[in-house]
């Protein structure tokens, strides 16, 4: 495996072209490293330590903290570039902008403010425990505190999170919290071993009598059904925008690196009467296809986020209305991008014909990468949301996944 | 047929939102009496009419001589609104705006600002026949000057159409010849019955020794494979970014139309389980999909008249790479809103179901529209036109179809 | 319009071949004057003359009474063809065999012997009155007989059909009986005007004090709940594989038609490079497709007609469960026709171009033949009913719809 | 690694209802064994013993020489019943098939006899390496015979064939030659590793003075440009109907495990409001829907199995006319069921959810098989040709791809 040499200090206040910049040095690299890395599957510590090298960690947190002040514009275009190069990686990037990103949503200004300053300072990478289809995690009252117990499958970032935001029952009521994973009875299991998003290290987590304290809460304990602040309900019309805009950029590598092949390596088909596969009128023809779907599919990611971030933009006077219009807008993004990134992703091959199929390209990779995180939800579920929306004007449900 | 009352008084420098807020009323006007419009088929005078009361025809004109001073996007946009209604008015509209402007692109300044500043002044409707595929006209020296003659198809707009661009054969060469429309010897036929843009007006036209001057020529005749100055090949992109536009507001009148009908109209299937059809979970999600499409196709559309504008304003300086990039952007665009607007005008009855093909809604208008204008030229070739730009680097060819 | 001077003498027992030779000669007459038909949009009084002439309508009758004897994948495969020269021909001849075959299936043999016999003898066209949609006719008793009262719509061949099976309330159960249109109080409105299949003739019918009597009844009156005798029931995977037949009949036409406007008329694009637009490799590549697509859907609504054949073969001993089978793969035909008429008929302007979109030609016909029927009942319940069967071992649950 | 304790006693003609349960019984062991297989892509030396023991590969032989004596419809749904458990094994079965019966197409009777009769006997194994876009095997005269060098990429089975069919140049002409593999000379490289169809060894293989005798010979060596005998031309349509075949029994397979895991092992959506993913409607809808699209894949496959195996039935007086229109058939097949395997391959996961990407399922076998195998010819061309039929009527140019 070649290694990459692509190492940035780290530092306070990146400015926005240098992240940029940062984020096409690193997605280039990865983008030559990818079927290798696609090969081992394995959590990518060094490729997060490159991140945060970069201070694409920061990249969205205040100036005045040290971070790098980008709005989710922004943030979601650098999970598109990261994605470009290797698809996991621009999951991980993306998942953890919206689990630090989250307790500006969810916390009171000063602990925000703490919590955020201590992120900067020490570089920290962010993740989650909270998936809702697969309840147990348990808190029970010890001494001043409480330990958690419990098992999460699919934790992605498990064993590169440094803090976590996490929910378990206390009780009859849901409490949640934001905890360090360096306390002890923290296990993350290395069980991840999917056909797709390899790197994305979203293995089981397990807790052992883990300690959690009363200041770590999140708000306070809150019965299963009780509706949440609005704004705390961000994360989900966000991070359904991280998952859109990995997969398009999945998609985009696909066809850049089909592009390249097609350039440098495909033969002309006996009976195409041309010299050059690059001039095969149908391979022509859906490269035009594929780069319109791609446009438009990514014209439609940003004016999503757009819309997400004016509504984060109006901070604690944001409606569930406003909420819910521009979750709307993220979920008709979401269904288009999934049809896209599946369509191109499984399709470049048209293009770059049969000896591209030899396993030391993994051009499958693309694929397999969409294929297996597009099924996160349902995209039928999704597509019926933006209808209730469009035809009956309901905004979709608030939870973890609308 | 109901009639309109919808009647603006025309007015120097209107602004950007009475603009809009007038296509809005009048395209909510002509999509109540589309169906009847559709069934006439009639050059549309009062709706052009309309068009020039509203300001609409001088939105895009300095602002300096009397116009709108809006840039492409707006316009655009304005069209699209229009096409929601009735298709065949936005294509009228953004025609004119193609050829009314073109004179600020191939003229010099001081006659285009002439010719511009009688344009807003007598609000002037600008059409065209330069169909490159059908020539046939020949100008011929008489006397101090010219008299044109020959025949045209396919000449949208020839009866509601003022003033004209056109082009000529003159000895060897190609002349480009802006001229009224009023002087002796223009007849245009009443002869376009096709089955869709029924409202175009798209017929026939002929010239009978029809005058032309000297001072009328759009620069020098020139050879016919002469390279004429960039920023006069800005009309190319520019109506097919027209095109785009009203292929898509033709899909979103389809789909409101559609939707409308579904709430008030629409009966649930016996199987269904739901009370409404509004609540049928097979409609729900064809909604979402058809608003996730077209939401992208929109934007991509938008995204490329940016660019097209950005060109634009660059002025005599534009480069031809910097018109074929952006020639490149509006031609995706093109590949895209023609296969959106065919799906959704074809599929919209499977959300209103069987008793919505009574011909008194003529809800199939949607789909013949676009069908029959993304004929125009073939979507294969536009496909292909964006394949050679991504895969070999090669800008579109510069012709009145590229 | 062009007079047909297609003209058979009737005669007892035609064969299969003259059965299929008159087949083709009518469908292609009809094609030739399809465009005519279409903008009249008239009930088909002289082509139904013509099919009795060619003994088309009592093709599927018994030999021995003078009927040709054919079995229902012949009788769909003559659907098929004439509907490849007019749609609403190919419907009314399905619908015929349906409607009078259905006697053999619901009636003592005595009876549809006798009925038989004389429809043979008479030549008679036999239409319905039955949509379980459009509950409204009641049976009341009066004298020794009963007055039926109420109004249909979209009761396909209204004003052609000399023989008609209905259905009414009678009391609280509901009664069926097949009777002559001939008697008084049977009015067939002419208010069928759709955006397609526009000589199918499917206006309401009325029935003011129209007399029935006892004798007429087939099988006694039930519950509207109770289960019928599972051979009476093949009406609906047969009228079903009727659909499927002439979708693809009028896909086939529309291929054809495209294809020879291809090879007669259309010019080759600018920038195509050959010089006959049948060489084009974006056209050729479509004709493939697209003839692929109706190679495969013909292919498996012959295997669905074989398998529904099979279980009416099996006569009165027929299972509940042996006719779901068949009817299940009747209803994947349906699907899959659905599609592929749809896709092929809106998609065949792509080969024959801008021109083609004259009024003239009304190549739009097919598209607007299949869309509107195609609405008969959702496809997408269609598709949930073969997934029913696949995933749940469900057969479909027995219906005028299914 | 569970194994299989299928085994049976080779047999003289085995008859069609045993050949047909044993590919049923072997399928089923490989479905089970299927996830293992695919990771470890080794060569299939124990499954082509099952076959062999099975009688399979000697299905297609005469009866009089010991063999099943069964038509190419029959064995092409054998193909099709072993792909369904594993896509490779089908392959290797269709590929024999075609390289043994080639001896029938291109040999003298009495050679072929022979041949045949040795085949049956020693129940042989046929490969071949022949791939056209690959020319590199060389005869050189040695004393009375020839010595063979050269090397081939891509051929399949490659390790497991004894026998094969090879082409080579020979001063100026082509030689073609059947000659078994246990020869000094014959070296199998293990270097088949590709991203699908990982058993089907379809490695490179060398020859180092691999002795040829002219005996060997079939038919004299011919200018390259020479027109074979048209018999010996069915090699092609009866390869591409392999091809076909085994995509549709991976699809099939495909759509059987996701079944299976929908019944037992999918969990409902959140907000789907059934208790059972089997009875989600989307779900079910789209199970409706690929069975379909499989069902009429296979329907036109069969037809063009038939339509084949009448040509080939004409033996020596068979025309290139004959042979063209059955090959066009072949094409239109091959064309459809590219398009329905790749589909169905890709969307299974829809059904099946996001757990079931779990490595150890390996769900995604089936595109990654059918997606590198479809590219074996790219198949715009193959629709190119089907469209030449149509439009054009010209036959396809016969070649090892057509």
């Amino acid at each position: 495996m070649s290694q990459s040499n692509v190492v940035f200090a780290a530092s306070r206040n990146p400015t926005r072209e240098d992240l940029f910049a940062r984020a096409e040095d690193i997605s280039a690299d990865l983008s030559r490293r990818a079927a290798d890395l696609d090969r081992e599957g394995r959590p990518p510590l060094g490729e997060i330590v490159k991140l945060k090298n970069a201070g694409l960690l920061n990249a969205l947190h205040p100036r005045e903290i040290g971070g790098g002040g980008l709005d989710w514009v922004d943030g979601l275009k650098l999970v598109r570039i990261l994605a470009r190069g290797e698809s996991s990686i621009g999951q991980l990037l993306g998942y953890h902008y919206v689990n630090s990103q989250y307790i500006y949503w969810a916390l009171d200004a000063a602990r925000a403010h703490a919590l955020g300053s201590e992120t900067v300072a020490r570089n920290l990478y962010w993740g989650a425990a909270v998936n809702p289809r697969d309840p147990g995690l348990t808190l029970t009252r010890r001494g001043n505190g409480y330990v958690l117990n419990g098992r999460k499958s699919f934790s992605t970032a498990a064993r590169v999170s440094e803090y976590i935001n996490a929910n378990a029952a206390l009780d009859d009521k849901i409490a949640g919290f934001a905890v360090p994973t360096n306390r002890p009875g923290y296990i993350a299991n290395d069980d991840w071993d999917n056909i797709g998003q390899r790197l994305s290290d979203s293995g089981s987590v397990e807790f052992r009598d883990f300690p959690v304290y009363e200041e770590d809460f999140v708000g306070a304990p809150a019965a299963p059904d009780a509706a949440p602040p609005v704004l705390s309900t961000f994360n989900t019309p966000f991070i359904q925008l991280v998952f859109v805009n990995f997969y398009l950029g999945t998609a985009e590598g696909a066809l850049q690196a089909a592009v390249d092949y097609v350039r440098t390596t495909t033969r002309p088909w006996l009976t195409s009467g041309v010299e050059r596969a690059a001039d095969d009128p149908y391979i022509l023809e859906r490269v035009g296809e594929f780069t319109a779907a791609l446009k438009a599919s990514t014209a439609l990611a940003d004016n999503a986020a757009t819309a997400v971030q004016a509504g984060l933009a109006r901070g604690r006077d944001v409606t569930a209305r406003e909420r819910g219009e521009a979750a709307a807008e993220a979920y008709a993004a979401k269904v288009h991008a999934t049809h896209v990134s599946l369509d191109i992703t499984s399709r470049v091959f048209e293009l770059t014909g049969a000896r591209s199929t030899a396993d030391k390209y993994r051009f499958d990779r693309f694929w397999r990468n969409v294929r297996t995180h597009t099924l996160h939800d349902p995209v039928f579920y999704k597509a019926k949301e933006v209808g209730e929306f469009v035809l009956n004007d309901k905004i979709p449900e608030v939870s973890l996944y609308s």
